[in-house]
């Protein structure tokens, strides 16, 4: 491993363990009413997990960070802190209800009891339902310029709605024994995972000041790798052990799912990965040196292990 | 029945016809891909109900709006839509999800069979998930100053929230065959039905241009019948036929669920929703003549058989 990316997973680690700590203090303490909800609330939320979207909002902003006053930067950092919380709540609620019995039906979820299987199914769906709107008040908590928060809600919502995530979620559902073409798999890859990644790297250039080009360098960016992140998740299905995954391997394809490997041969699909890693880089190029976080997390998404 | 209460019910209906116009527009087209999704949400949205949120909404508009150049009338009233639209989205996600098998478990909902016996259960619950990012985007899209959105969204966010509507929901589930005390039932109630009922009254007053003292005339006259309306769902609950209702009569007290009339009885139940009654109308008075539609919306959510 080299010097850089020795640099790199204790920065992930330590944006990992930041942004748990936001997410202590944004959610409602468990002993507020209604305490059950409250409880099921963090349980989905606290706990770990990998924090690839926070990370991609403090690295995104950070890419495009102009120099500060010290006043700036510690709102610079705020608004980053809220936008990392918020992206993580949408993405746990989607785990809850991606987990429910009429959904994946799935049991353990990094090692621990989903949250249904811990609490019931009415608190998971209920818990799900509250950390959507919790997500957007966040938002709009940033200190920024209101037309700037304006825009986060907006690319949160979509990245969320029926053409976002719930939409890939629903051709996911619909796509069970069928035979998708590549296009159309990526299609729902490109909803399903790739638009909440990519609203986190939206969101940080927007909590980081991002111009107009810096922008675009990271819309680019970010449509590489979500795709890229969703093709390594089906090669990880067929490869990982239960350990590595905390969830059980291989289900996908024992659903009868479409995924890239059954699509293209494991071979294929690690190759098609790794384009999307080129192009991710360059993409990158405009912002120079201080990408280097977001290299980093391109890097981390396609060669992990787990 | 008096002039003005005709002029009121023409008004009500001419409102609820023109939010569904709003709806269908705002919705995504049905053959919109993921299909299946789409025709869930409009099913879910579209086909009636009272429609009184987007009226409270359009009402607290009227009730503050100043004096307006032709062009600002036309933003104005692009606010109240997204507004009114927002706030409908959001009480037909709850609704979807609620009568789930994991909630209510409900058949038959304005005489319709419910979205998870229409569509499936996995789709009943992303139609709704993907209905509440939808509301956040149009209040996003409103024409007034983003510092009045960003306000907006924070009221509706709290409203649909754990301290909001989901909270009063899990409550409502916990308290099955408990019996709670008066204020506890409150509580419930306050965050169930009234935390939306509250949050129109306010986005009609944000997108109609309220100062500072409207708005808190706006806030005491909702709290009011914010609990006024889930005291008479109570009532009607036991009074009304199913036709009327076009939900299953009885429901709630066979289920032993605490109520305001097995709390209280049925006479003291009225008695108390005719108090509420009268503390919303007193909250009008600073308003003058221009809250005579919220005046028609108090009487009509007080002295409705269904």
């Amino acid at each position: 491993m080299s010097a850089s990316a020795v640099d790199f997973s204790v920065w992930l680690a330590e944006r990992a363990q930041h942004v748990e700590q936001v997410l202590v203090r944004v959610l409602p303490p468990d002993d507020a009413l209604p305490a059950r909800l409250h409880r099921a609330m963090r349980y989905s939320v606290l706990g770990g997990g990998k924090r690839v979207r926070a990370a991609l909002v403090f690295a995104a902003a950070r890419a495009c960070g102009p120099v500060l006053t010290s006043q700036q930067e510690v709102e610079r950092a705020l608004a980053q802190d809220l936008a990392a919380a918020a992206v993580e709540l949408v993405h746990a609620y989607s785990l809850v209800h991606d987990d429910l019995p009429c959904m994946d039906d799935d049991v353990l979820r990094r090692g621990r009891p989903t949250v249904h299987v811990q609490f019931d199914e009415a608190t998971a769906l209920l818990a799900g339902d509250a950390l959507q709107p919790l997500a957007f008040d966040l938002l709009a908590q940033m200190p920024i310029a209101p037309e700037l928060i304006v825009q986060a809600i907006r690319d949160l919502a979509r990245a969320a709605g029926s053409l976002g995530m719930a939409g890939g979620q629903a051709i996911d559902l619909e796509s069970v024994g069928m035979a998708l073409t590549q296009q159309a798999l990526q299609q729902m890859h490109l909803l399903k995972t790739g638009a909440l990644l990519a609203a986190s790297v939206s969101l940080g250039g927007l909590a980081g000041g991002a111009n107009a080009q810096q922008r675009q360098a990271l819309e680019a960016y970010s449509a590489a790798i979500g795709l890229a992140f969703q093709v390594i998740d089906d090669v990880l299905d067929v490869t990982a052990d239960s350990a590595q995954l905390g969830k059980t391997p291989g289900k996908d394809a024992a659903a009868n799912k479409p995924t890239y490997v059954t699509l293209m041969g494991l071979a294929q699909a690690r190759s098609f990965a790794g384009g999307l890693h080129q192009r991710a880089l360059a993409a990158l190029s405009p912002l120079g040196d201080s990408a280097a976080l977001l290299v980093g997390l391109a890097d981390f998404i396609v060669l992990r292990d787990h």
